[in-house]
């Protein structure tokens, strides 16, 4: 068994790898922290995991035992950059964007602060075991990319590195369930305000939108310029994205779904198909499902992808990647079916 | 007091409609059909009406009594191209697409079928007050467009009548809540299906794009093509329109929105601003909110819009048309104040 | 016209206030506080209103003219106590618990705090037109009872006057929907906590338990006393309450079903049917449905009632209570049919 | 590994079944039928399954292997019994109400037609490990129980068996969500019926009340009388009972919580706790949320229960009863944490 530590374990992504560790057959969480609830009990904070955590309770994150296995950061942006020099720990997956960005110029315009780490940025492999597997196989430092990002890059970067589309003008327009906004309380994430509703924010300036354009032009090889518009929709967890592209060539659907499937033939996770993804199809689980459809009458490519934000888009992705790193299974531990209904 | 007839009560639109009704200060429902439950007590069918309709049962539409003020035919397309001939009212208003489109030859490319009657096209006002108002006052028949054409064509006209972005390579990406699919029970619109679901649907196809492309068209003077996809969010009610087109100059943010608070300035249900719509802020009224922004990095325009799909999306378009054919005050049992939360 | 003040616009019994009287044909509101929010738009904290109040701004209860026709007190309880001396007003409505109880000595122990006016509570008239009708004409002080004792009590109260049940050994099983918990944002009312959840809370001791007590116990001249019970349910609006009492004869569903027709033949919103009611069909409006069922297996009597909890519950019945204050139609403004879906 | 068949696999709890078994290390499902979608490859039907099962359609039942190590049959009420006598498995396990009554005279009463196989009754046991876990290793034949007598008769059960509570006069209010209706489309289970509606249903003679009432009173050796009141909320998952009962004695929520936490202290699946049972915190896991109080004042018992009635309440059950059936850990492949959010 992997002895693992939790830091950020009172946030959502935090519970969702306590959840997905209590299953995993060769992981165990044998710390956790979560820095104001100190002295929760994990059940107290998160009843669901009561029956799995009986007797386990949240600490501050300074008492992480040294030597441990694994460590999973799940803090917001820019608390893991203080934190990663101080740990020891042979194999360090941060959920967070502070390792993500190659270029630490990138920081400043979208974050709005320095990188105070900027010499451990070539230390994180960029954990999306789809496009860049091979940094992965024992990596003992993982930058693990959020929900939106993985959604957008995995859609559309088959098709970017197949020259099938422009690799700028791009539109991606999504919806995310509520929880990727996390767990504290706010005007805007009480039911009240998020049941029966739809709506838009974070117009033209979202952050993750560097992420996007990173992911997917690292592994296409070309530089990439979209617009991500991101919605917020009334259900607790999936993403789904819908991406707007010019054609490069005559390429129909079929031959656009065949380079999607051939790219993604071997991957565990990845469900391409001419079905129209849903992001209840993915609830619960790793998986990512994708398709894509040429429009000839106004000469659009229209590629669609969805998944479960806190699993592939967070803490699912996570666990595949330190899989990877310790020389498991990819897929250990890891659900591939869906929860439904 | 006008006495009203409303042919195909027992779908949702047609419910909407009486609920309006029960609120208006001028209009007397005296008949409902329902064909497939005629017999049916108003009450039975729909409890949110026993206490305003206590005594009225749903008829054939064939036994309506001639020579009623105004009729409302809320029917499923392709059934009121049959029963408007047979009518005798003063005031005809089709909610369904049979008489909206101008030009006959889209009907079998977008409907599948020949239009039965064509020659009483013309007969019909397109019933957008916003944009064809002038063609409203003491109209005898009036074509009611729906949900997805009233928000996309609100929130792109005048962007395109002032010559800003460019009329064609547009991209409607619209969301609704699930009343728009109607009452009947389908696998894809159960509780199970839908709750905690996003997806998309009709890609590429979808039949109400023609009549977008006509309503901004005819009103800008230009020929419009765009690209429409919509999608199903876990809600009863509500559309969001994103739409992303083109700039023809240099206008910025500011600029955009001027021109769009001037062509509405006196509208008594559009709300212009720089806050970004939602679908739950126009819960239950007849108001359209709208925004736009101009994204320097990437070039888009991108403009949205929100409504209630029964409501100025259906039912509330209706009543609004029927006022001004009548010669009521045009807000007349229309509420501009949304339901919240 | 009759001209309106409303303190405690900013929270969602205040702002229904505000949706309603913007129907209203006879009440304009020309004040709206929010001591919290002073300084806000209206339309600003609610986007949902801005069509109906493009131009007013909260303001500090302090500054509202003297003189007006009606006023509203929309605040959390105790807040009233301290305001009503100070207000110059023709008719005062108060939607808290402030007023509402007629013995002084319930307020220690179910609100924890010695009332600090309970010289004026024999000014207030009980808001609750169905069971005390008489003393609302002209009433010049009116406590408006909330949304889970109106419920409970016009489900019970006919059927304890009548000697059909026990006024003792009664169990009142109820769910809300979240807008019960007002606009604040607090970590139990996140849409990630209240969606696909159901739950119990307030056991044994939830405040308006001596209220329903009180309500039912007047109206039917006896002393009463039961077991409530709320639960929250992943809805915006809504409250039905299940309630069990012990029959005292042989009445059978039928009897018992007649009893209650006959209780509110002349009620304009009340529904008394043998259909079960359901929140959704009271939605937006006025109306209370109910319903009562004798088990002959296990001689419980089972009485089920649902509303409206910001409409019937709160605001609605606000509005309904100034109306009789005043002299209109009680019905002025209010919408007896549901909106649907 | 085991060979696993399911028989209804294209119901949800059959659905439910596929997805546990993905997971389950020690099952591979080898055959699933779907008798009206037979020809229906596994993932068209359900997407959430097209990662895990790539290449399985549904089949006719009767082609069925002979000699699978486990079947389950999650078939409508009244389709096992004609079933299960031409089955050739090792271990059946019977999702469905055929065979968990004792009293075959109870299925005319309850379910409206005699049972045409009453002499299997005896050859099953009930399976519902907590209460009756003796009869569950090595079994040959299991009914097992539905998602509300579960959740009741855990809640229940160990107050009755102590003889804390009166074992008449009991009422178990308990909520559900959709699924326990199941994946065909109705019109009371539209998103439309559905969504932001409270409603009760089935009142009084619910057909699960008689198993509650067996299973209780078996548990406690004494005969069980109680009422059922379902409601429906609008969640796709999840149980929560809320039960009334008169006590024997004189003892307090402090002893009646000691009692029920020593009757399950070795239970894996059982959380006996203060706080008030969630329906989300049991959201996917096989666990059960239990709490009790005394309510001093008006006398009254109240114990809430909650589970996901897909897994503990229907498919969790089903694998953990077939793991004590074939000598496994009782807790292979199930989850003891929820999904949150």
């Amino acid at each position: 068994m992997k002895r693992v530590g939790i830091i950020g374990a009172s946030g959502f992504a935090g519970a969702e790898l306590m959840r997905l560790c209590a299953g995993h057959p060769e992981f165990e969480v044998v710390f956790a922290s979560g820095d104001s609830q100190a002295g929760t009990p994990v059940g107290e904070l998160y009843p669901s995991l009561t029956a799995a955590y009986p007797d386990m309770t949240l600490e501050p994150w300074e008492v992480i035992p040294a030597g441990l296995d694994i460590v999973f950061i799940a803090l917001p942006h820019g608390a893991s950059q203080a934190i990663v020099p101080k740990l020891d720990a042979a194999h360090i997956l941060d959920l967070a964007a502070d390792f993500r960005l190659d270029d630490p110029s990138l920081y400043p315009t979208w974050y709005g602060q320095e990188h105070t780490a900027p010499e451990l940025l070539d230390d994180f492999a960029f954990g999306m075991p789809e496009l860049f597997r091979d940094n992965l196989f024992g990596a003992t430092a993982v930058a693990v990319p959020g929900c939106y990002v993985t959604t957008a890059s995995l859609t559309l970067a088959p098709l970017v590195k197949a020259g099938l589309v422009e690799p700028t003008g791009i539109v991606v327009d999504a919806a995310s369930g509520v929880s990727g906004a996390g767990r504290a309380a706010k005007p805007g994430t009480t039911f009240s305000a998020v049941d029966e509703n739809f709506t838009a924010y974070g117009l033209l300036n979202h952050r993750h939108t560097p992420e996007m354009e990173m992911a997917i032009g690292r592994h296409a090889g070309t530089d990439v310029q979209l617009l991500f518009t991101p919605h917020l929709a009334p259900m607790n967890r999936g993403i789904l994205a819908t991406c707007y592209a010019r054609p490069t060539g005559e390429e129909t659907t079929e031959q656009l779904l065949a380079v999607m499937a051939e790219a993604y033939a071997d991957e565990p996770f990845m469900v391409v198909s001419e079905a129209v993804p849903s992001t209840k199809a993915t609830l619960g689980s790793n998986s990512v499902h994708v398709t894509v459809r040429k429009d000839e009458r106004t000469g659009w490519v229209v590629a669609i992808g969805a998944l479960d934000n806190l699993v592939k888009g967070a803490a699912g992705q996570g666990i595949q990647c330190a899989n990877l790193a310790v020389g498991f299974d990819e897929t250990t531990g890891l659900a591939s079916a869906g929860m439904y209904p």
